[in-house]
């Protein structure tokens, strides 16, 4: 692994963090932490869930929030969208990227979005065309996640070969992203090597993206596995703000700050300035119980005389 | 990474976990614990130490706790000793491993021991001797463990070139393996490659092992990264017990039951039965306040339909 590769974090607190939070952040908080984590270096950040508010009423402000997010400059916005409705949704705002998300798992998908795998992948092509219709090609950008693609809390393993034949329908449907994920964090190094390179294969230059849960323990061991395929995109959430709908008390989504300082500590360059980084969790936890973030660097902080990768960069040049 | 390649996982929670813990844990858990590890699998232990007893209270018991796992068949009984005294204490039992270690930073060796890095050299020097001298050459071995040798809590980071000077010297010492420690878990992936790799090339095939925290998160990742390099010996404690002095609440050694996990889902054989291993916890549990024992796969469970990898393969055979 050499130093000095651009790596892109990409937070989805707000998203897959907040689905998982009965209470309502208030709508002004939402922003301030978005504008803080931007402001700490994050430059991508998935704002909201374009999910109907009668099923998730904390994405009852999705409009607000995306609108808003627009307008802080330098700033990605993604959103999720759960089928065409939620896609159209987020079209009218013109926002930058827009998350689908389909279950490798065909268990996990009906019991998520209550539809085969193969009509959730039709659905894709549907909400690629719409933006296409739209006029929105080159503005907003179609990101697929394959959920499920490490494990299944329904059907337990996941063959490699279901990853690699839904990766490759993304791809032939003109995705712009493909995010393979973790979700009820299953994975170990060897196999993530396995399924990562499977996509890369299909994946024929598209993007692809890591999203790992910390459920068992092997999210930083993961990324570090992905890193080593080439992987260069990975979602992470401030304090692992997501927690396990399946496992009351264990984590959900990889920490934000842990992913960063190991990014960091490797020499790699996210953007991020940890100590700006570590100083966001404020916000959120104002509106959360205690003990809701988690996190290791949060907990032990930064080693003595840690210098960040910017500045060793900028010694060594 | 091959699958079917056997790594050695080595329990040190009674050493490294309980020297942190004020309240004495009676002679007869730690016993049962020990047994009830080793019947899960965990065929090497650290049982004890032979600090003073007026330094550490805890360790008052490490002559009966030494000699009577040294009864349980299969067990091997590792003891750490902090100078030539300590070790003369072990070899007088005959334990089969003694854990002497160094700090590679200066700083820390002189907080830790009160000694030049230069003097503890020279002491393992003399250990090996008595070690020899009191015929126990081929029964009890000698391991020499290179504390922060990722990183110092009092100078920071450390040079790989002071971590190569010291393991040449373990190696030239006749120690009979070699344990490199991330002490106060500074280490990332990158550079535990970088540091293994210099150990290995002065190793010239003397066993070694790695002892990492979880302190900041990086724990499973540096064992991944190890693994890549080739080492096949890890340290864990059940339930992480261990802690940070210099961070309260923050995590210490990387946790038994989730380094296992990994492992055993990558395919590699620890010889550790997980279910009876999480069943072990309930043992130290009984004498240490709640929520003292850490451990993501104990709070979230296996993944569904898992099958060990000594079952898949037997299927695969």
């Amino acid at each position: 692994m050499d130093a000095n590769i651009d790596v892109t974090v990409r937070e989805v607190g707000l998203r897959d963090g907040l689905q998982t939070i009965a209470e309502f952040m208030p709508t002004e908080t939402k922003l301030e932490w978005i504008a803080a984590e931007l402001a700490a270096g994050v430059r991508e950040i998935e704002v909201t869930s374009f999910v109907p508010p009668k099923l998730i009423p904390q994405f009852a402000d999705a409009e607000e929030v995306a609108t808003r997010a627009m307008q802080l400059p330098g700033l990605q916005v993604m959103t999720l969208v759960p089928n065409l409705r939620g896609a159209e949704r987020a079209f009218a705002l013109g926002v930058h990227k827009i998350d689908f998300v389909v279950s490798v798992s065909r268990t996990h998908n009906l019991k998520n979005v209550r539809r085969e795998r193969e009509e959730s992948l039709a659905d894709l092509k549907r909400i690629v065309a719409a933006r296409d219709a739209a006029g929105l090609r080159g503005r907003t950008a179609v990101a697929a996640g394959l959920s499920t693609a490490l494990g299944c809390s329904y059907e337990g393993r996941v063959a490699v070969d279901e990853v690699r034949r839904c990766a490759a329908y993304l791809a032939e449907a003109g995705v712009d992203e493909i995010m393979v994920a973790d979700t009820v964090g299953y994975a170990d190094p060897r196999q993530v090597r396995e399924v990562f390179d499977a996509v890369l294969a299909e994946a024929g230059g598209i993007p692809v993206a890591g999203h790992f849960h910390d459920t068992r323990g092997t999210g930083l061991a993961n990324v570090s596995a992905a890193l080593d395929c080439g992987i260069r995109r990975f979602d992470a959430s401030l304090g692992g703000l997501g927690g396990c709908p399946f496992a009351p008390g264990a984590s959900g989504n990889i920490v934000m700050e842990d992913l960063v300082f190991m990014l960091d500590s490797m020499g790699l360059r996210t953007g991020v300035d940890l100590e700006r980084l570590l100083a966001v969790r404020e916000i959120p936890a104002r509106h959360l119980a205690p003990g809701t973030l988690l996190g290791a660097v949060a907990k032990a902080g930064l080693p003595t005389g840690y210098v960040p990768a910017a500045e060793r960069s900028a010694v060594a040049a």
